[in-house]
C-alpha cells in the first residue's frame, strides 16, 4: 500500500477527551474517530489491527472445533422474556419497539439466541458436544462510556458457547478454551493474568477471567508473588490470621463476664479506638444487610420461618425477596458485598437503612452488636468464628461489640459463650498485604477483564426448555458453557502493552503493516530504490506500506513512530546505495545495503510471528 | 472439514414458512435458521458461502482505491437530524433512545455517518477524491419481511461513499465502481441486469440499479429485445405512439364543436366504450391528484399566485407544502406516480379525495374533464399534447371527455382549441407491448435491486456543513457518490439462479466448499481412499469436505445435492480402486482413477474460477 492511497489521519496534539494512552495513540495515530458518546469508527489502518485481532481469535477458535455462526444483532424480545433476563438485564440492555410494536433487544451477548439455535437443531446425545461462537457486534450501555474502546457502547464481542451431555464433556471443552485463550493472547502478544474464579482450597474451577493490568482498570486483582495465585477482590480468599490484642499477643480467651461500658457518641472503629486505647483488632464489626432474592435455605435461621418465600414459577427455586443478615467481622477488617451476595445466592445486598437497623437490633448504627440478637441470622466472618452449625470455635476473645443500646458497647465478649451465629463464612475483602494460604504476601493491581470462560450449567436450557435424547430414548437437559473475548479491549490493550512516548509500538502479530519505507523525497532513486524494497517485500508476504507523500522527513519519520510499524527502512540520499534499518521497539538503527535490509526485515518479521505464535 | 465435525443440519421437507426457492434451500441446506420476524442466523456453511460473497465484494472495492471504514452500527440521532433525515426516514428506520434518554438510531444506512468522518478529517483539495466503504449491519424495519434474507429487516450491506471536488472526479469514480459492480456481479455468478435512470435520450446518467431476475421481485423493469435499454417501470419511458380512431386509423382534427351528451352512470373508461361503441384511445382521462410539497415552481400556473409556498429553512429551496394537478393522459394507458412525483419534484402524490374532486372540477369521479377547468393546473401526457408553452400540438383529436357535470360526458373535443394544458410531459406507465425509441417492442421482467450507483451531489455535505479549501483558500462543498450492494440478497439470488429440484447448484466463487468426498461407508479401503483423496486436494489448495457421517447413503447423497457442492466424489467399494466423480450441474458421473479425479476436480475448480473471474 502507498500513503496517498489509504487515509493516513493523524494528530499532532492528544485530543481531550482521552486520558489513556491506548485511547490516545488509536485517536492520534488515525485508527480510530469518534462518533457519539460510547461509539467509535475504525479508519482504514486501526480497522487492518481489528482484523487481525479477530482473525487470530479465529483462527484459534476454530483449532478447537467451535464453529462459527452469524446470528442477526438484533433480536426478538420474546427470547429474552424466555430466559427471563428481559427482567433482569437492566437499562444495559438497549430495546426498540419497531413499526409493528414488536420488542427488539440490540443483543448486549448471545446466550439466548444461540441456545435457540440449538434447541432446534438438537435432537440426540449423538449430536453432543457442540461449541458455537461468533465474532459480532455487540451494544451494553454502558453509563459513563470512557477510555475509547476500552468501554465503549457498541463493541465487537468473539462469544462462543457449548452444549454438553456430561460434565465431563463440558469440562473437556471447557479445559481447551483455556488453552486457546492462552494461545490467543500470547499471538496477541498480552500479558494476561489468568483468575480463578474460585482457585484455592475448593479443587477445580468453574470460571476464569483473563484481565490485563491498568490502571484504570475495573477491577481489583490479588495476586502472589510466590504460589500464582490470582483473584479478583470480588472473589478472593486468604488465609486465616490471628487476631491481636492491643500488646500484640494472641488474644486469648476470658473468664470474665461481659461488662457494659457508656460510650456516648462512640460510633466509629477509630472513636473506639481512642475509647477504649486499643487496635481494632479486638472489635467485634456487627453489620446489618438487607438482602434480596436471597436463594439460600434460611429455614433453620432465627427468623427463618417467618420470611415470605417464594418458589420461581420458571426456575423451580426458592427464594426470599427480601430478608435481612447480620455480620459479624473484626474491627480492622471490610466486609465484601460480592462475595456475601454469593454466599447467600442474592441477586443484591445492601447495608440495612438506619430504621430497619433500630427496629432489627434495637440500637442504632455504632452500637449494634451481636449479643442478645434474636430472630435475624448472624453470620460470622472467619475473621471471628469458624466451623460449622454445632461445632463454632472463636477465632477472637474477650472482643469489643456494640452493646444494643444507645451510647452503649459491651466489653469481654467471649464469640460462642455470648453468642452463637447461624453460620460461619468468609466475607472479608481481601487486600494487598494479606496473606495467601502458601504464607506469602499479596500485592495488588487493577485491572480490566478481556476475556472470560465460564460454566453455565443449565440455566438456559432449562429455562429454554432444551432437551436431547439420552441412549435410553430419554429426553435430557444439556449444560452450557459460555466463552468470551472483548475483541476491541484486546486491541486497545496491545497499545496499552506496547507504546513508549513516540506512539505504538506494535507487536508483529497485529500491526496494520510489517514494513514502512521513508523514502526522505519519493524522487530520483529514492523513489526507485524505495519502489525496489516495496515490491521485494511484497513478493516475499511481508505487509508493507510505502510513504510517498509529499512531507517534510520530519513528519514521515514521526508518524511512522507514531503509528509504529515494527520495522523501517528509510531511503535517503546521504546514506544511498545503504539505507537505514530499524525495529521500532529497539533505540538503534543501521546501516546496510538494500539487500541486507530487506532480508533483515523477512527475518525479523517471520522470527516475530513464529515467537508469538509458538 | 468433516461433516461430522462442523453442523449439517438439513431438512428433508420444505419448511412452510419459504415460498421462493433461495430461501426454502438456505433452510433445507442448513445455511440458516429464523430468530424472529425478518431476522435470521446464518449457520456454519451458510456463513462460509456469506463471507465468499462479502469477500468478492472487498477485493474488487479494494481494487478501485476504496478504503474500508468500520462505523458503529448504532450511531447517534443527532447525526440524523443534521442532515434532515430524521425526520423523513419514517417507521422505517430503528430507533432507540438509551439510559440516558440519548437518541440512537440502528443504522439503514450510512450516508450521515460517513459524511460526519470525512467532515472531520478533510481540510484540503489535495486530499480529495477520498473513496470510503464498510460491509456491517444494517436493519430496516420492513413492513412485511419475507422471502427469507431476501427481504430481512436486519441484512449486511457493502455502502461506498465517495466525496469529489468536481464533477468530473465524480463522473470517473462512478465509472470505476459501473465496471466493479459487473466484476463482482460476473465473479458471483449472478446475470445482473444494469438499469440506468435515466438513460436513453438525456445522455449520461446519475444512477445505476443492478436488478436480478425474480418472480417475487419488487420492481418492474421495462427491457427492449433489440437496443438493450432497460430501465425500472417508475423510470421507463417508450416512443411516442399515434392515437387510433374506432376504425383504426390515425385520429384526425375535427372542424365539429363540442357537444354534451346525457351519460347517465356512465364512469369508467369500459362503461364508456360501451356507451359510445369505441375504442379506448378516443377518450381523454382526467384525473386529479393532491401534491405534498411539490418544488416545481407553479408561479404562472393558473391558481398558482394563490397557493401557500415556504422557503425551506435548510436547503434554501421553495416548495409548496400542499397542492393539486390535473392529469389528462389516453384512456387506455395509466398514469405512472412515480414519474409524476418526480416531474413535480413532490415527496408524494395520490388520487384526490371525492370531496377535492367536486370543489375542484364541479363533478364527481367520472365525469372530469379539462374544457373549462380553471384555478388548477392541466398537465398533459405526450399521449394527449405535447409541446412547450405558447407552443402546444395535439396528439389526439376528436376526443371524447368528462363534461364537468353529473352524468354529462363532451365528443369533439379538440385539445389546445378547447383546452389548453399548462404542461407537457411523460407520465405514462410504460409497460410490455410499448415501443421503444429504436423500434422494438418492449417485454417486461419482476426483479429485485441487488446494487444500485447513485450521483448523490452535495445533498449531505451541504446539509451537514462539509468543506474543503481549493486551490485558492476558498472553502468550497465537495460532491458526493454512493454505491450499495446487499450481501444477503446478492446470495440468496445466486441460489435463485443456480438451483434444480435436488437443490443448490453452487458457482465456484461461493461454494461452501468446492468439492465433497463421499465414503458409501466410512470404514476400511473407502476409508483409507477418501482420506487420501481429502489430504491431496487439501495440499492443492482445494477446500474440501468429507461426509465420514454414520448414515446411509442415500441420505449423504442427497444432502450433498441439497448443499449443492460443485464437485462430488463418491468412494465405494463396488467401484475400488475406481470412484465416481461428478460435477453437479451435469447429469452424468464418471468412473475414474482416484488420481484422475484428483487432477480434475482441481482443473475443474481452478477453470471455473479463472472463468469468474476474467
Amino acid at each position: 500500500m502507498k500513503m496517498s492511497q489509504t487515509l493516513i489521519a493523524t494528530l499532532r496534539e492528544n485530543p481531550a477527551e482521552a486520558v489513556i494512552a491506548s485511547h490516545q495513540l488509536m485517536l492520534r495515530s488515525g485508527m480510530l474517530r469518534k462518533l457519539g458518546n460510547g461509539l467509535f469508527a475504525y479508519l482504514p489502518l486501526g480497522l487492518r489491527s481489528f482484523r487481525k485481532v479477530e482473525n487470530i481469535i479465529r483462527e484459534e477458535m476454530d483449532a478447537i472445533g467451535a464453529l462459527e455462526f452469524k446470528p442477526s444483532v438484533i433480536v426478538p424480545g420474546e427470547l429474552w422474556r424466555e430466559s427471563g433476563r428481559w427482567e433482569t438485564m437492566g437499562e444495559g440492555m438497549l430495546r426498540a419497539v419497531n413499526r409493528v410494536k414488536a420488542e427488539l433487544v440490540v443483543s448486549p451477548t448471545a446466550e439466548e439466541a444461540f441456545t435457540a439455535l440449538i434447541r432446534d437443531e438438537l435432537s440426540s446425545y449423538k449430536q453432543l458436544p457442540i461449541t458455537t461462537y461468533q465474532i459480532n457486534t455487540k451494544y451494553r450501555d454502558e453509563i459513563r462510556p470512557r477510555y475509547g474502546v476500552m468501554r465503549g457502547r457498541e463493541f465487537t464481542m468473539k462469544d462462543a458457547y457449548s452444549f454438553h451431555a456430561t460434565q465431563e464433556s463440558l469440562d473437556e471443552t471447557y479445559d481447551k478454551f483455556a488453552v486457546a485463550y492462552r494461545r490467543i493472547f500470547k499471538r496477541l502478544g498480552l500479558s494476561v493474568i489468568p483468575v480463578r474464579a474460585d482457585s484455592g482450597a475448593m479443587g477445580g474451577s468453574g470460571s476464569e477471567e483473563f484481565m490485563v493490568e491498568s490502571d484504570v482498570g475495573d477491577d481489583t486483582l490479588i495476586l502472589c508473588p510466590k504460589c500464582g495465585y490470582a483473584a479478583n477482590t470480588e472473589k478472593a480468599s486468604c488465609a486465616p490470621d490471628i487476631p491481636k490484642n492491643k500488646a500484640g499477643f494472641p488474644q486469648t480467651k476470658t473468664d470474665a463476664s461481659i461488662e457494659e461500658v457508656s460510650t456516648p457518641g462512640v460510633k466509629t472503629i477509630e472513636d473506639l479506638e481512642r475509647f477504649f486505647d486499643t487496635t481494632s483488632q479486638e472489635f467485634i464489626k456487627t453489620i446489618i444487610y438487607k438482602v434480596y432474592n436471597c436463594a439460600l435455605d434460611l429455614t433453620t435461621a432465627p427468623g427463618g420461618t417467618n420470611l415470605k418465600r417464594i418458589k420461581d414459577s420458571e426456575f423451580g427455586e426458592y427464594y426470599y425477596p427480601e430478608c435481612f443478615v447480620t455480620i459479624c467481622i473484626r474491627g480492622d477488617l471490610e466486609i465484601n458485598e460480592a462475595k456475601l451476595s454469593s454466599l447467600l445466592k442474592a441477586a443484591e445486598v445492601e447495608l440495612a437503612s438506619e430504621e430497619d437497623i433500630i427496629r432489627l437490633s434495637g440500637a442504632p448504627v455504632g452500637f449494634v452488636g451481636p449479643v442478645g440478637l434474636k430472630n435475624i441470622p448472624i453470620i460470622c466472618d472467619f475473621s471471628v468464628m469458624t466451623g460449622k452449625s454445632g461445632n463454632f470455635f472463636a477465632v477472637m476473645h474477650d472482643a469489643y461489640t456494640g452493646g444494643r443500646k444507645t451510647d452503649v458497647h459491651l466489653r469481654h465478649v467471649e464469640p460462642g459463650r455470648d453468642f452463637l451465629p447461624y453460620m460461619c463464612a468468609d466475607v472479608r475483602t481481601v487486600v494487598a498485604g494479606d496473606t495467601c494460604s502458601c504464607g506469602a504476601t499479596y500485592y495488588s493491581k487493577k485491572g480490566n477483564e478481556l476475556g472470560h470462560i465460564f460454566k453455565l450449567g443449565t440455566k438456559y436450557t432449562k429455562s429454554m426448555n432444551v432437551t436431547y435424547l439420552d441412549e435410553n430414548g430419554k429426553p435430557q437437559i444439556p449444560t452450557m458453557g459460555c466463552y468470551g473475548i472483548g475483541v476491541d479491549r484486546a486491541l486497545a490493550s496491545i497499545i496499552e502493552e506496547h507504546h513508549d512516548d513516540m506512539g505504538i509500538a506494535w507487536p508483529v502479530s497485529t500491526a496494520p503493516y510489517h514494513v514502512v519505507i521513508v523514502p526522505v523525497k519519493y524522487e530520483n532513486e529514492m523513489k526507485s530504490v524505495a519502489d525496489k524494497i516495496y515490491e521485494d517485500l511484497k513478493t516475499n508476504g511481508i505487509e508493507v506500506i510505502l510513504d510517498d507523500r509529499n512531507e517534510r522527513p520530519g513528519v514521515k519519520f514521526k508518524d511512522s513512530e507514531l503509528i509504529g510499524f515494527p520495522v523501517r527502512i528509510v531511503v535517503g540520499d546521504k546514506n544511498l546505495p545503504n539505507v537505514e534499518f530499524k525495529i521500532r521497539t529497539l533505540d538503534n538503527s543501521q546501516i546496510m545495503s538494500v539487500e541486507d535490509a530487506i532480508s533483515k526485515s523477512i527475518d525479523f518479521i517471520k522470527s516475530q510471528i513464529s515467537e508469538l505464535n509458538n
